[in-house]
């Protein structure tokens, strides 16, 4: 099966093995897929990953190894992590598979990811779609889940201020989630042209030369990447507020972490999240990502997707198979 | 009266002007007081404060400007910071005086301290120290007030197990006051010495050589001061645990916040705390911190106390007026 490959480079395998699922197991054939910025880091060395990139897509199961065969045929999306199910473990009873010591994580970590006409995955991750969100949503369910993960997180109440650091996807789709929940949301970015795509499903937005820095919002959510960004959020975060970290920053400079304990800051670390949410939002129609839509390429012109990704305008670049 | 006071250098001053109360403050005569490694720090730049050191202290009310005069004669300790109290600050509304952008904190900030014959403060602040509280113990009430703090700010399980590192004062206060609270606490540092001193009232401890690094404790509590004590402190922290962030620590190398967002950790920052719990603690005998003095010096040698705090092995240094 064709397949986007990476070990030592990155690249189009036409014959890469087609997966055989194992007891408890399905095959699904991908329909649609999404780049994330992580699919991008690993091609520079991240997690040390080799073998099919992508962890973001929608397919159709073809096959599954069960005697439980009601997915079969059904259009779903698949959770990215599954972990050992050992009586155990902890992560696993909680089903925190994503936590789990012993997990395999699809395209990023002892699992091969979603780029490539089929992947397998275990039952009990995988989601029917519902029937009225597109395919062209439902690929977007996996970063939509990690911002639902907020809120599995820390209990934002309503007359809470929240503001959003950063205007790529990261930040659009974390703004755009937590609005939709009625959450008083505020993005701040850099870009007024990917702030308008918030501010049209009616996220309130604000230029960064045009942001008061002052320590008076509740929640701060770093999206932006960056040890500027990060610093940013902490001159914006009220005493005892909550800094919630969603992007990966390594500090490359001196770097002080006091202000966290003067203020007492809660930084809360946020990564994936469940897709139920996700797609209960999804379902709902209450977001829309299409405006995310960078551009979409063909599994033949895959490689050019990746170097799409990294044009700074944009945004999301899907994989059609 | 005489007076340390730090001003381009340190020094003791032999004809301070005595403080005069102002309406709804006492005026207090100091008996002993603490040297803490805030004022070290502020010998050296910190917080650009300019005035009479210290804040921790016991001493006597001889004056109330006030008509309320139930403490007059009593012996107290003061809470170390006061608030702007008007009615429109949320954080002096919920007695968070510690959190109002208005507030002045005895020696550190915009109100001198308490190495001095007399100190005054705001009623509001001040706590009686009941009769069973030796003042070699009351003088420890404000850094077991921030240890107390870590169980305002968090719910720490009866089943989860905590861990501190490091072995100065501020990590055996620490293990000493959650140990007072039937938690689970291990007190990791790297002198055999010190760690016999919590060993002695029950807490369990280890040498960080003898430490095995795992991802396994539910809170873990950094008070190294170091950066690479916080590194550490991150990979022992498991997977959506909470890292309490006592010391202020400072990046100077590279330094990677990734496993915060991997691993979902909560860094909760926590500085000082409220007395009321801190003065309970005290009056039931649960915790003994004599064996915290290193040293006591009458006020004519503070200058020989504060050499004496530099000293690597020495922890509490007194000073009495």
């Amino acid at each position: 099966m064709k397949a986007v490959v990476f070990d030592e480079g990155l690249k189009l395998d036409n014959n890469y093995p087609k997966p055989v699922p194992n007891k408890g197991e399905a095959l699904v054939r991908v329909t649609l897929a999404g780049i994330c910025n992580t699919d991008y880091e690993i091609t520079k060395g991240y997690m040390g990953y080799k073998g099919i990139l992508g962890h973001e897509a929608v397919g159709v199961v073809e096959e599954i190894n069960d005697e439980d065969q009601s997915l079969l045929g059904k259009r779903v999306v698949a959770e990215i992590s599954y972990g050992c199910k050992d009586p155990s473990c902890p992560y696993c009873a909680e089903k925190l598979y994503r936590h789990c010591p012993d997990r395999h994580t699809l395209g990023i970590w002892r699992k091969d990811g979603v780029f490539a006409e089929y992947f397998t995955m275990p039952l009990e991750t995988l989601f029917e779609v519902p029937d009225n969100v597109p395919d062209k949503q439902a690929v977007f369910v996996e970063p939509l889940a990690a911002a639902c993960e907020i809120t599995e997180q820390l209990h934002i109440k309503p007359f809470e201020k929240v503001i959003v650091l950063g205007d790529g996807k990261l930040g659009l789709i974390t703004a755009l989630t937590l609005n939709a929940q009625n959450i008083d949301v505020t993005l701040i970015g850099k870009h007024q042209n990917k702030l308008d795509i918030a501010a049209a499903q009616g996220v309130e937005t604000k230029l960064l030369q045009d942001l008061q820095v002052e320590k008076i919002y509740d929640v701060v959510v770093e999206a932006t990447g960056s040890i500027s960004g990060f610093e940013t959020a902490l001159a914006l975060t009220k005493p005892r507020g909550t800094l919630v970290l969603k992007s990966t920053v390594a500090a490359s400079k001196e770097f002080n972490l006091a202000p966290i304990v003067i203020d007492e800051i809660t930084v809360l670390g946020s990564r994936c999240g469940q897709f139920g949410p996700a797609l209960r939002l999804l379902k709902s129609g209450k977001v829309d990502f299409s405006p995310l839509i960078s551009a979409i390429y063909g599994v033949d012109n895959a490689l050019e997707g990746f170097e799409k990704n990294k044009e700074k305008e944009t945004l999301k670049v899907l994989l059609k198979f």
